[in-house]
Formats: C-alpha cells, sequence, structure tokens
C-alpha cells in the first residue's frame, strides 16, 4: 500500500486560514486512510483555528511553518523568487524531499504551478505542466486541460498534455479509449491558429484516440472525454464557463421571483435546483489536479469552502493511489522516439 | 437621409436558402425604412422559395445570380482563392462597387471574414478586422470582440480591435464612456500571455476608459462593456457560453421532469423558462457586426431561423444609419500618430 502524506497550504484561498483548517479537521475525520496530513503555513496566525476545530494534538496533523504567503495580486515567478518561504514553496520542498507525497492548495495558481514546475519539477520528458478541470456537460463530465498552467504553450505541449489527459481518463474516470479532441474555432481539421494546426499534425499521428477538432459548444455535448488546449485559452473557458453558471442562476431567480405564481411553481420544484446547483459544483469536485510534476498537486478554487477543501484532500489521496505519473513518463517518452523518427 | 440596400448571402447558413427567403420576406414587411434588399444566390436553386413566399415580383427586392457557395467545411482562404463566383465573393463585390451598402450572412463565418477583408477590404488604418458579439451578462449583455475574425492576433490588433468596440458602444448602445477591459487569466495588470501583456501596455496609455484585465467569470458580471480578446480566444469564449446556456436548459428539463411536485411546479413556472430562453436568444440579436471594414457586414448564426435572418437584417440597417466608420478612422489615425510618438 501507498504511503499516503498530504500537505495543505493552510494560507491560500480567499477565506483562508479558517476554512482550510475546517477542511482538514473534516477529512481526518472522514479519510482515515490518509496517513498524515500536513498543515503548511503561519503557525501563530493558525493556532487560534487549530484550537477551535481540536487540532492541537491529532496524532495524524503535522504542522509545518511558512514565514510568508504569495497574496493573489503577486506576479507567480516574482513571488517564487521573492519568497522562498511562502507556505506554497514549503511545501513544494517538503515534496521534493519524499517527505510529503501530495500538496492541496486553494491559493495562487501562479504561485502553486511556478513552485511545483521549478522547486518539485516536472516528470522526465514532460516539458511542462497541465491542469486537467472537470467541466460539467450535457450527459456528464469532461475533463478539459489545460486549465491555466502553462499560458504560452507549443504544439508539443499540446501533444503531451494529450498524453496525461488520456492517462488521467484511463486511470480515474475508468474510460477504456478516452476520445481526445483539440480545441479550435472549427471542426473541420484545417481550422484553427497556427498553435493547433502544428498540434493536430502531431495529435494525429499519436498512438490515442484523438477525434479531431472540437469546439466551444460541442463539447458541452460530451463528443470528446478529454479536450486539450493551451493554458490561456483553457483558463478563459473555464472561467466563461463558471461566469454563466453563475449568471443563470440569477436570472432563474429574477424570472422566477416575478410573480406568485410562478413563485409558488419554484417553491414546489425547490429541490430541482439543489440538483442543478450540484450539478457544476466546484464544492464537490474540490479541486483540478495538476499534472506532469513529480509529484501530486491539486489546485482548488480562491473561493474553495471548509467542504472544498475536504473534498481537494480526498483527490489528492485517490490521486496518490492511481499512480498516473510512471504511464505518464513511459507515453512521454513514446512520444519522443516517435517525433524524432518522423523528423 | 442614408441610402439603405442590404444584400443578403441566401446561400449561407444551415438552413440555407429556405430561411434566408423568409427572412427577407419578413424584413421587407417589418422594415419599410429598407430602400432595397438584393438576394445574392444561386437563381434556380432559390425560385421555388421566391414564388412560396411571394417574392418574384417584390419592388424592394433585387435577385443577383451567384454560381458558386462555400460549403462550411472548405477552408475560408482556399474558398476566396478557388470560388471567386461564390454568393459571399459576389455580395462582396457588389459592396466594393458601391451598389450596395451592407451585407447580412448565416454562411462561412472565415469566407465571410476573408471576401471582406480581400474584396471589400479593411478602413483605412486599420489591419485587421473583428467580430463584435453580445453576450449575455447578469444585469445585461457586454460586447465581446474579436468573436472569430482574426485567430492570428498582435498586439496592435487588440488596440485596434478596443477603439472599434468603443466606438461600436457608444454609437450604437449610448454608452458615454464605455469600460473596456482586456480578457486575461487573471484581474491583476502582472497577469497573460506575451499577447495581452504586451496589449495592455498600449491599451493603458490611450485615451479610453481602460479597466485593465477582465477575467472569463467576472466579465459575466458585467464589469466592462466591451471586452477585448484575439479571435481565437473570443470564438472558445463565445461557444462555450453557448453550450452552457444549452446543458443548463438540458439539466433544467432533466432535474424538473424527476416526479409530478417538481413538474407541476415547472408548469406553474412556464413564462420564466421562455423569459429564460430569451435573455441569450440568438434569434433576437439577429447576428454580429463585422467591424473594421469599409462596408457594413453582420455575420448570423450557422443555424440562423428566418426570425434571426430578418434581425439581421435589422441590425445591418441599424449600423448602416450609426456610420461608425469614420469614426473608426479618424479614432485608429490618432492610435498611429500616439504610438509612432512613443516609438
Amino acid at each position: 500500500l501507498t504511503e499516503k502524506r498530504i500537505a495543505v497550504d493552510v494560507m491560500g484561498g480567499d477565506h483562508a486560514p479558517r476554512v482550510a483548517i475546517e477542511g482538514i479537521a473534516a477529512a481526518l475525520d472522514e479519510f482515515p486512510g490518509i496517513d498524515r496530513i500536513v498543515a503548511v503555513g503561519h503557525l501563530q496566525k493558525i493556532a487560534h483555528y487549530l484550537e477551535a476545530y481540536d487540532l492541537t494534538d491529532h496524532p495524524r496533523l503535522t504542522l509545518v511553518h511558512a514565514e510568508e504567503v504569495v497574496e493573489m495580486c503577486e506576479p507567480s515567478t516574482m513571488a517564487l523568487r521573492g519568497k522562498k518561504k511562502s507556505s506554497i514553496s514549503v511545501a513544494a520542498k517538503l515534496m521534493k524531499n519524499g517527505e510529503i507525497d501530495a500538496i492541496f492548495s486553494a491559493g495562487h495558481t501562479g504561485a502553486a504551478v511556478a513552485a511545483n514546475t521549478v522547486i518539485t519539477r516536472t516528470l522526465p520528458g514532460v516539458d511542462r505542466p497541465a491542469i486537467a478541470a472537470l467541466l460539467p456537460g450535457q450527459n456528464g463530465h469532461f475533463i478539459l486541460m489545460d486549465a491555466g498552467a502553462t499560458i504560452e504553450c507549443k504544439a508539443e505541449n499540446l501533444a503531451q498534455f494529450a498524453l496525461m489527459g488520456e492517462t488521467y481518463a484511463r486511470l480515474v474516470f475508468g474510460i477504456d479509449e478516452p476520445r481526445i479532441g483539440l480545441l479550435s474555432v472549427g471542426g473541420e481539421d484545417s481550422k484553427g491558429n497556427d498553435l493547433t494546426k502544428d498540434a493536430f499534425k502531431i495529435l494525429e499521428k499519436m498512438p490515442i484516440n484523438f477525434i479531431g477538432n472540437v469546439e466551444g459548444n460541442s463539447m458541452f455535448e460530451n463528443i470528446a472525454d478529454v479536450v486539450v488546449c493551451d493554458g490561456f485559452t483553457g483558463n478563459a473557458v473555464l472561467k466563461t464557463a463558471e461566469g454563466m453558471a453563475k449568471a443563470t442562476v440569477k436570472w432563474l431567480k429574477d424570472v422566477f421571483s416575478k410573480n406568485a405564481f410562478r413563485m409558488t411553481g419554484a417553491m414546489l420544484a425547490r429541490n430541482a435546483f439543489r440538483d442543478l446547483k450540484e450539478i457544476g459544483d466546484a464544492e464537490e469536485c474540490g479541486g483540478a489536479p495538476l499534472l506532469g510534476i513529480n509529484g501530486v498537486c491539486v489546485i482548488g478554487h480562491g473561493s474553495s469552502t471548509a467542504k472544498s477543501v475536504c473534498n481537494g484532500i480526498r483527490v489528492a489521496s485517490e490521486m496518490i493511489s492511481f499512480g498516473a505519473n510512471e504511464k505518464i513518463i513511459s507515453k512521454v517518452k513514446q512520444l519522443k522516439i516517435q517525433m524524432s523518427e518522423n523528423g
């Protein structure tokens, strides 16, 4: 059995450190399979919350002090260089040194990516990491990657993302021959920008189930299991989906509150709204794994609640069990051989 | 008063030519202010529909024959070079020669952009055109541009899009000091890819109400009136919003049909669903203008209905009245002077 030691960046997120500590307390309770949780943060600043959640002497909790925090407004590379004692950098060093097996952070995404790229390092052969986000389609979820780790991409990066996404879909979601799509501006092979046109040529030769270009609308019809794109586009798409979902809830409230008949209708159907909310629930999903690094890192939403932190820790624990990294290393190696053979 | 002669590419769109002819019939009825509609298409293929909608001898309708059609699957540049007699190329030539004042097309977007860029030409000083799409935010619509005309962009293109979008927001929506945002991966100035970082430096020096970076989610909170981005990202975002809206309607139907209580609720609230559908209704908006060309072109959705075609013709007619092009020329000229002064 694999050991499961998970570090939580308790200073990261809009409601840190309170929700992180509350989430850790819930995770220690709910997941006895986790050997150890390591809370990384400013010990004086979290002491009060540790006490509040009865965690001052928990047998499966370790505390590690980090003097600094990366603020959301800081440029990620600068933060990394200037703040070597930040909670996320300290956590990455613990993983580099083999003292932990996974990290969960709801803090500055760019800083988590930078710390894991520079300190933890990428897997052998992997040039850049990618965030694998789950988006809700009409008939279930699909994986979008990169959702924001590698903002400036080359075609080879996208090819590697496809392999990482394929491995993730197989191991974590049990999909046999995951359908891989390339996000573009039209379904036809000829459509796209320079990056996607180059990536298309690599992807169509790879030993994967590549279904060609997919579009922003058709991907919500679940025509692909994994949709590959650069991190800038992926981030814009992910946040657009989030923005639309919130706007829809607002419009629903507005239109239902217009008159008594509708309000009665809405009340009779109120459990339906709860169901609807759960479909795209960020709390349930907990966080998105950063794939391609020499370890496990799960990135939560900045607005994470205690429930999302708890679920994010669960996702990190699952990612340790699935052990995707060895498979990614071997697939990326094969891709390099194939690409050098093709000139 | 400006003359209003509008060409409709009747071969363009998934349901062409039927819906185009039906839309023209409705527009001739509803908008007496339009001097002339010019139906451009394969005359033998449309004869039957003209007869069906009583248009064979309409005093304000002219027919122009076009031998070819650009199919949706063709690469746009190839289509333009190989099909000089396509309906969209013939329409662009009519505009170039001053025989019409605007074009509406629900056909191949890339071909419409290419024909208007190469035949109609861009406005003096404008390097590349942009599609200005309306997206539904929590508290009303906002403008996203470019929604897919210029797939590969330079920073100067984005700066010009900002000026075109600003002019459009002022003239068409009557907004006094339109708030211009730059779509990026974080709200902070430092976030973005190479393109947006370069564009940010130009935009912050321009005499516009530039509010900085906006994100895919925050733009749906109506923090900006105009959101600027490259055409690849804009297209992905626009189609994601569309895909999410469709998926939401599907989920709503699923959750409401689960039991009798909910179904009763849904029935009591059924007018609310109609209202909701109207919020993001593509039929009502008709189409998105292609800004930056030496004329007026409104691009409809491939799946346009007769109602959308009619509304697209209305939008084309309004764009002629607003006369945005002279203002765009003068603003772009000032930008060039400013940029050469700044070195």
